[in-house]
């Protein structure tokens, strides 16, 4: 993910799940720095520089997933479904993308071998790391078949 | 809403959007009681229990909105449109509800006006109050043409 969090809840809520989740899975979160953008930054060079943070850091032969607005949507079981198969698609590792406030840049969706979507609404992308881990635990718990999720 | 929420984090992100939205229009959120549930309570009596509890405090011309796993999923912008016609529709209290983990009893759905979702996917009920109240004041943030939004 780009960018640190300013909220104190977002960071403590994230630990929460990503702690709940290394039980299940070898799991870590990398935070890249912000862009130092002037306030006159054009949205599409800001994400260019942002593809460039990113690109440097993700290894080539992983498998990247970006969350996008125009991504798949799935309901929790069937993403739990999609994810063991992404597991045996491939050995190295799956890395899940969350882009700044205004999404990504072409060098990105050309990189990656996915684009999933968390929802049709926009949430903040501050709150999204939480809500994806929360998404992410609840899936591991799904394919463990830990009594978690509820139907 | 049923049921306190159990993690400080929850509390702090959501009161801190709840005082954003203030600034908006009249808000307030209600916690109601767990319902005291032995392990072996049936879920349909649970939810016709949280129901019971619901429509005690539910007025009777308030204008009822259930956040529903089978309701209709909205962009960010597409559903501060809908808030804005809702306003307009009704004088009264709006009620957004926010069930318990197993879904809503009978009596709520027949109750509500509306049944809206934020995700094809399960977030925690714990997590929904937190994204819920970023929507909300996403939304009045719109309507009021504040940068918050980015499309």
């Amino acid at each position: 993910m780009i960018g640190k969090t300013n909220f104190p809840f977002v960071k403590e809520g994230t630990e929460l799940y990503a702690s709940r989740l290394k039980h299940y899975v070898r799991f870590d979160i990398q935070e890249l720095s912000d862009v130092k953008a002037g306030k006159n930054m054009p949205s599409d060079e800001l994400k260019k520089k942002e593809a460039e943070q990113f690109l440097k850091k993700i290894p080539s032969d992983a498998f990247v997933i970006l969350l996008d607005e125009n991504g798949k949507q799935y309901q929790s079981r069937q993403f739990a479904l999609e994810i063991e198969k992404w597991m045996i698609q491939t050995s190295k590792d799956i890395i899940f993308v969350v882009g700044g406030a205004f999404g990504f840049a072409p060098a990105m969706y050309e990189r990656a071998q996915l684009k999933i979507s968390l929802s049709s609404m926009t949430f903040s992308h501050q709150l999204i790391r939480l809500i994806f881990v929360e998404q992410l635990y609840r899936a591991f718990s799904i394919i463990n078949q830990e009594p978690y999720h509820n139907d």
